[in-house]
């Protein structure tokens, strides 16, 4: 027996029928809005060569590290579902096997995000009628095999089927961006800007880090021995980004740790961080200057700042060895804005230039530090809920704790952040959705009127993320 | 287009109707209750001289630091909301200008609870009927002032028309208490009580806090150089701020700590604090000796204690610098009470004679761990949700996180700690609406039956802050 | 006046009728299940020697450390709740004064687990049919000792009647769990299990822990002063509780850390712990290397392992030296697990034959901390929400919190972790209605199908439970 799929068009919006009501009319004038991906990790070559997605485990299972991860936590080891080895040992090669080792176990996700994404890909992308189950396995896998090999479900047509009006990919500076240079020469209409992600040249903790910098600054013409040099580099470098469409910096650090060192200080740490000696200490000092001097370059050329704080990285070393970074064993940890962001507030904090959007994964913070610090600081603004969070419920805690202090207005609405592309628009949805329902239940309850709602139900779906991001 | 502003009478009770219904039956018995209001910031002045107030920006925005934050982080400066400048720097001094500039960004404050409060002051104070927003600024700017001008609108009018029964203000001990002097000899019937807040000569991080200490002393007849003096100034003060209707002490700390030193330890360290050379732990221990010191006064007085603690005052300098405290940029920290009170409680937690009222702005604390230190000693109670929490969402929170461990009877009802005089009947009609509500969703899922909600719906909107503040 | 005493059959689902009715539908399906009682304190002489409960008070209040912190919180002192003192202090002996005393504050508790515990213990073990006040006092004392009295509330009994399919009780390895050897050779078919709880043998902190450790080692015959000794007498000591039923091992650490150190380290240390002289960090270190140590036995004997931390066990000195231990003064604090449980993970996290299931007392780290892990970690599963969030409230933030990154299996149905044995049901019964309204909001949402979430709520109350503890 096989169960039916359905998107209800009521999904996630609240049970109560006078509030649900609301919640369908605030959406039905914000389904339709293009979709603005401001922040996100889709790869700039599907675009650039538009050939066709491999085979549904290559697309959908394998790259997705929130399958994997809960597959792996009821057993399912990474070989078993396609991940290759470092060290050459066997992995599953089959699609068709690893696809039916997926369904077997999809009721793992009920309750999870993964779902709705999914079965919103399956329903609306690929028009599968039924649910995902052992025994539909292989209808999924012939009927989304099937319409891969077809050009409508080619990047540059997703794109279009989509409604994106801008996507933006993130690159690390020692990368050419050959194919955002590919993208833009291809006379191809789409709008796909890069991100600078400075993290392999500013984390002496990086992997490769003192040849990354090398590299870095001899591509820029820089001396990498030099602190000025240095710093030129990333001038250098931010300027070929800005010119790939770039309008924004993104930083991946372990903490939200700022410093604003004395000069001397801070090209002294910068000898220091260069070798290989540098302290753990002086590697978070030396992250913590970077942010407050990119900041200081974004006063300059306008690029609006990410800080995405407070993971714990490849936790399982064992998964590391064997299979690599992103593999879904990254946990997050307690993070602390008050006194970590202060010295590039005191700096940079109240003026207009700049944008610092901060992203946590310590949902703590958002009713203590981050609503109270974006409620103030007009260089402060609030990203969506992150990663874990960017989830129903997640949502609905991000609202509920921040608007009361920081307003919808000290947001800057949704991105997807994913690297799943065509998870892209069920993304959106569930976030216009969940908007949606909140704006609804302050409706129904009085605290806000409904033409007031309908304005902001477009701006938390479009305006904010388009204009935070200057896009 | 104007649009029309209008409190709804079921505004923030739930909207499933079986729920909302009950919140009606129980509210309607608690609307109309007097309000206490045993903590907060308004001026003595105003009910000593009944003067007229100047204008709606110097009443509605100017002092009103959540105000001045939220249009801060969106880009308007404090000088162009008429807030003066230490330096002698020009601010805007035209009320109707800041009025202006303030209904321009009116739309700002959408879902926060300044909306809900200045809402209610504009429709159920001054009998507004439209919305405030840019082109109806200058008819609230005059309807407003009109009504100031009349004497329906002074501090001794308005303290009748919203039904208080008791206020308290918050003075340090170095204040004369003049104003409090002529309220009692005025012979008005209201009841203005003052609060020992001893935080001037309490903490050795405060400014001037060796001279203040010296003024304390000397006021009190006692010898600013022996610890024992400075004990005994304390009880001086004590009783003559009782004499002045006080029931309680106020304690503004960094943290939470307490201490019970040896009295040798104590009073060397009171030597060490007494110069400029203390260092900060030693500050921080000074302080959490105090409060030990404050709660076996609290024994021998009867003075119920209030601590707000975890809170990073003045986090931007340079509005410091230029505007002084109070201004919007205070963040709150996170904060730790199970140790932090414990040398305290060791001492006197058991104690039927110490009320000692615990706030925090760290909700992860609620039911992790002021909930099971409030629902063991006796001593402990805890206050409302503060600040950024006195909030619809903040007070759902508190009620959720703390009812199940704590009980009602633990917590203390509602105060509104606030200077916005006019917005104090805004502030207890949410609180008495959200509990409605809460108690309300109780009944609903038949966890309490509709008497006993009723009977908790009067305690928590009058009666637990009558008794907890033994006024 | 009396009050009626009715449990609703709708209480503590949604009020919302659409999801009402989900709910009642979901429920139907699990209210009969049988109960699995993986983890709890209820004592095994009771059903070893089936003797009658004393009286009402011994029965129902002078054991329930929730039921007396509350008392205590509101001024009634232990000894006037019948709690033994140490020194012999006098305390009240008349079941009926303490019986009454606690009927005269039983609106205390409104809004807490307890009253609704209690409520289903009077409607549906005793048939009381008013509410319990001082007007009731007698009736309710009256009845119970009546009902004490017969046959029908013995403990077997009570065991067949509450429909309980197995229960663990907890015993240290001291124990010669000689009721269990009654229960068996009793020939009664009542399933009691025990489980291995070593703390007195593991945590140098604990009282006594040197002669425990010595006569532990004496009772298993090996040699207490050699390590491989104490290791050996664990596998003894667990093999003979395995003998008794026991399929878990149960952890109560003041944190969760872990360590792996080398065997010479290892044993080194365990010589330091030995003796009086362990500075907290060495009996920190220890208990975490036993955690590591316990582990590994697991992977060896398939014992299942609770991890149970973060508590300051008798905050209160006062009432500790005066009444003991579990009088309610124990006390949450904050806690971490991703670097804690790190050490462990790395050797064992990902070994199939592990399963550790954790517990927490610290809210926050359900969607920081414990929901990615166990998301990812096949040896984690987290335990149903504990001890203070045992409760409809808690119930609810664990699975908004925990589901969207761990899904439903990660996690293992419910345990009530009593010693109050006809509390048993009551508490099955809260969890059971808690999960179906969860479910029942996912299905209203369309987030979940029906039939979905009637296998999930099966799975909650019955499968997980009795397949996560090997039962």
């Amino acid at each position: 027996m096989t169960h039916r799929l359905h998107l209800h068009p009521d999904r996630l919006f609240p049970a109560e029928p006078g509030t649900r009501a609301i919640a369908r009319r605030l959406h039905a004038e914000v389904a339709g809005l293009p979709i603005i991906s401001p922040h996100g990790h889709t790869d700039p070559a599907w675009f650039a060569t538009d050939a066709a997605f491999a085979d549904p485990a290559q697309l959908l299972i394998v790259p997705d590290h929130y399958v994997l991860r809960m597959l792996v936590s009821q057993g399912v080891p990474l070989d078993a579902l396609g991940v290759p080895s470092r060290d050459g040992q066997p992995h599953e090669r089959d699609p068709r096997v690893i696809w039916r080792r997926f369904a077997d176990h999809y009721a793992l996700f009920q309750g999870t995000p993964s779902r709705l994404w999914l079965d919103y890909v399956f329903a609306e992308v690929f028009g599968l009628e039924v649910r995902l189950e052992a025994a539909t396995a292989d209808l999924y896998y012939d009927r989304i095999a099937e319409a891969l090999a077809t050009p409508a479900f080619r990047p540059r047509a997703l794109y279009a089927r989509f409604n994106i009006e801008v996507i933006a990919t993130t690159e690390s500076p020692l990368d050419p961006l050959k194919h955002h240079a590919a993208i833009r020469a291809s006379g191809w209409g789409g709008r796909v800007v890069t991100a600078y992600r400075p993290d392999p040249v500013v984390d002496p903790e990086a992997s490769g880090f003192a040849a990354n910098v090398e590299r870095f600054c001899a591509s820029a013409g820089e001396d990498p021995a030099r602190w000025q040099g240095y710093l030129a580099a990333h001038r250098f470098h931010r300027a070929r980004f800005r010119a790939a469409g770039a309008t924004s910096t993104d930083h991946g650090h372990p903490s939200a740790a700022t410093a604003d060192l004395a000069a001397a200080e801070a090209e002294a740490l910068f000898h220091r961080v260069r070798g290989d000696g540098a302290t753990p200490a002086e590697a978070e000092l030396f992250r913590a200057q970077m942010l407050t001097e990119m900041a200081r370059m974004s006063l300059e050329d306008g690029m609006v700042m990410q800080l995405h704080p407070g993971v714990h990285r490849n936790h399982a070393p064992a998964i590391f060895a064997r299979h690599g970074r992103d593999k879904g064993a990254d946990i997050p940890v307690a993070s602390e804005f008050v006194h970590a962001l202060k010295p590039l507030l005191d700096a940079h904090g109240h003026d207009p230039r700049l944008t610092l959007i901060l992203f946590t994964l310590d949902e703590d913070v958002y009713s203590r530090e981050l609503a109270p610090l974006a409620g103030h600081y007009p260089a402060l603004k609030l990203g969506p809920p992150w990663w874990f969070h960017d989830s129903p419920e997640g949502m609905r805690r991000f609202r509920e704790r921040v608007t009361e202090t920081a307003g919808f207005y000290n947001t800057v609405g949704f991105n997807d952040d994913t690297r799943a592309f065509l998870s892209i628009p069920a993304r959106h949805d569930v976030a216009r959705r969940m908007d949606c329902g909140f704006l609804a239940r302050l409706v129904a309850e009085h605290r806000l009127d409904e033409d007031e709602a309908a304005a902001l139900a477009h701006d938390l779906a479009y305006r904010l993320a388009k204009e935070a991001y200057k896009l």
